[in-house]
């Protein structure tokens, strides 16, 4: 993929030079991130922060990205918000607003209409959510995570094991993941989920076809016993047929530490797309494992923030000339990655 | 005018001279908002960007605008966010505000209202919109788009035609224009609306006295046929007087492709204040000239940045500063004006 | 207190050295914000300003002081934007959010949350406010400003008079102000406000206990007599038991020109927490006192600024590099401190 001035819409662009490419740029983010060197590479430079649909975490991480590449962000939140609300085309928007920035992520509640505002848009345009269809950056810090965690590990994107598990039907983020998988090598894949919730047959074939091993059930205990990484999901009540059904799988999918510390391998790593409900009752990661060093959800976020530097930076063409516009930070930062 | 530390709040406010220096400085932005150069000359300068009543649209243009000078900007959206809803008078809000910000731009929906906050700002305000009051940036950049075009028409701001089309009786845009076309030299002004949609006497007789030919008709086709620019506007259904009205005169004020292309001179210019409703059943500029080489829409919008740019250069003085704090850009742009 | 990384939550931190502490580094902040200097000290540093209560005042100054030191920020208002309401825990919510910023502010409507957030943030925490809790910066600024007016007065904080005056039980910030009144020597403290809503107990234990003088009344005119700062609150009709009660109040806390000026020393000075109901029907400070040069209330938002660059400053350890990375400002301001 030529980087400069492309749209990011869909995992299915990438190849996987290009992730290593995104990901080699990621890894030389780190200094910027962990504040010890300020650049100003982007100076001047305005994003497009589009969240016709609210979403603080993404929101602003791609904000927080700019900023780090010593960018600008100006925002929009909410549909209601715009003139669009009003019948202004997606055409008519993009025109205009891509005439005020240089790049513009955009989260919009409706499948296809990213790629639509991107076809009229005069700047490159990065999905930050399209409905229920594509969050590339998403999965693409995912996958970036899983690489990172693997390295202590012994194992590589071309060779380890993951467990998915929760509601693999409707969640997008394990459906990008798992396209994105098809790029690497040999994945051993288990695929944890009640029947009625399980990974469509669509995506099970292409792993199979790009010579994965993928394994389906129903049992999480046994599914966790040998993985490198556990990728959990949530799964809400109400995506159940009948309430028979949800009582039937009730907390069967929740990961908590009593079920990690009888059934995984000590260094099996613990992920999350976020946002995770908390509250007692929800079929969710269990919030007794939050001190665990296994798990990795936040430094998923973490890495979020330099995948979508890298991604910028390419799109931009500015990923050689970060460190020449770069200078130590001036004052004392407690933030310490996770 | 003197333009250090003055209030933007009406089209009135201007003579000639002012607009000369207004559009020459804006001129001057131009290898700014093109990204071929960077400046610092408001670096540290904070804009308080206020929409009590939203407009992404204007909002954006505004804060990018101060954005390309290197300034920094603060930004209020919608009215409940503010302790206005509380009772707090706009004298208060002002005088707290304007501590916060170097310049102040604010839309508000009720007329006089912006007026009212900026003999209480101890900043310069610039009105971006109040109820049906005025909006005079809007003027400024319709009127420079004018300017731009006709440059290669033979034609200037002292001598040309232009036919403005649709509500013309509600609409703000076309009368803060109408203002200011009576600076200038010889125009033929054709209004173009149902009767009952009509130009403001009080308008028509300010053109007319300032050496203005003004036609008043209700027949689009003819109007169109002989001009330099078509302003055009939409018609909303519900500002007929009754339904009969309504049905009469639906579609005979939506310019489309082919009406276009069979009366006007090929070179005639398309403008259109925006926002646009591109629903099939508006009485709207119709989408099938999108791609028209004389849609100026979107030449409007880029414009509008330009504008904004000098405005703020001019209101804190530094208009012959720019150039002096700016080196090129650092990142591939793929922005190119319209 | 060590300032560095720290948190600020609550007035009760903070003791007399820090106190001064503040103060010194807020004194030498006017240059700044008087828009003489410009400091690039905190180039690349984010500010979160996390407003999940709306409160655009307190916003704007957090955002804006951060603005002043060089700072940039990236902004969330409203709880309803926020993961929050689908479950998400203040854990959840700090470690994530503390991975995009250097220093995070935090408004949050449940007393408590503002603390709970920061135990699990990477980065230090200012509570912007949270619910009838505590509000530690607006009590820095009131205690700040009573210091500068007193300045000219003979007075300082370690001698001098003050009456507070409406509605004593439930107003955070004479709560807050009086517990750091009790850091400080001989202060006259008179408490005016009806029976039912008069200072709590505990609080006025305090201030004795400190060695200061009180007393308690329900007589305007008296207690502003003699003192050299009023310090004015509303009382909102609906507190009062009954509306008895509150017909037999009516007004008789509202101060006003002609109270004033009757009753007070021509150099007292009026405050106010703002914002201020200037509807007529509130028992509020009286608009008639606008342009009187005893109002302090718009150079204590003014303050805020100073109070807030201050903390900001010393949170990140560079109070002492700020003029280091400064140069003269390049605009002309209009802005002139009230």
């Amino acid at each position: 993929m030529d980087f400069i001035g492309a749209n990011i819409l869909s995992v299915s662009q990438f190849e996987r030079v290009d992730i290593d490419r995104v990901f080699e740029v990621a890894d030389a983010m780190g200094p910027y991130a962990r504040r010890e060197k300020v650049t100003r590479v982007l100076e001047g430079a305005i994003l497009g922060n589009m969240f016709l649909e609210p979403s603080t975490r993404t929101r602003l991480s791609f904000g927080a990205a700019f900023n780090l590449l010593g960018g600008t962000v100006r925002e929009t939140v909410g549909i209601s918000a715009s003139a669009m609300a009003k019948g202004e085309s997606l055409y008519d928007t993009a025109r205009v607003l891509s005439g005020y920035s240089d790049v513009i992520c955009m989260r919009h509640p409706q499948e296809g209409s990213v790629a639509e505002f991107a076809a009229a848009s005069r700047v490159p345009v990065v999905n930050g959510g399209d409905g229920a269809n594509e969050h590339p950056t998403q999965a693409l810090l995912d996958l970036y995570t899983i690489r990172k965690e693997l390295e202590g590990h012994g194992r590589s994107l071309d060779e380890f094991r993951i467990a998915m598990i929760g509601d693999l039907k409707h969640g997008r983020t394990v459906h990008s993941l798992c396209k994105l998988l098809c790029l690497f090598g040999r994945v051993q894949v288990a695929l944890v989920s009640p029947p009625e919730l399980a990974m469509p047959e669509e995506i099970v074939d292409r792993l199979r076809k790009a010579g994965h091993q993928v394994t389906v059930t129903d049992q999480l205990e046994g599914a966790i016993a040998h993985v490198d990484i556990v990728y959990s999901t949530r799964i809400q009540e109400e995506r159940f047929a009948s309430q028979e059904e949800a009582d039937r799988y009730r907390g069967r999918f929740r990961l908590n530490r009593d079920i990690f510390t009888r059934h995984a391998e000590p260094n099996t790593v613990i992920m999350h797309p976020l946002p995770r409900d908390s509250r007692a009752e929800a079929n969710e990661l269990d919030i007794d494992l939050n001190e665990h060093p296994s798990l990795a959800i936040f430094r998923q976020t973490d890495n979020g923030l330099l995948v979508r530097m890298a991604l910028f930076a390419l799109l931009l063409g500015v990923e050689d000339k970060v460190d020449h516009y770069a200078h130590a930070v001036r004052w004392h930062s407690r933030r310490n990655p996770v």
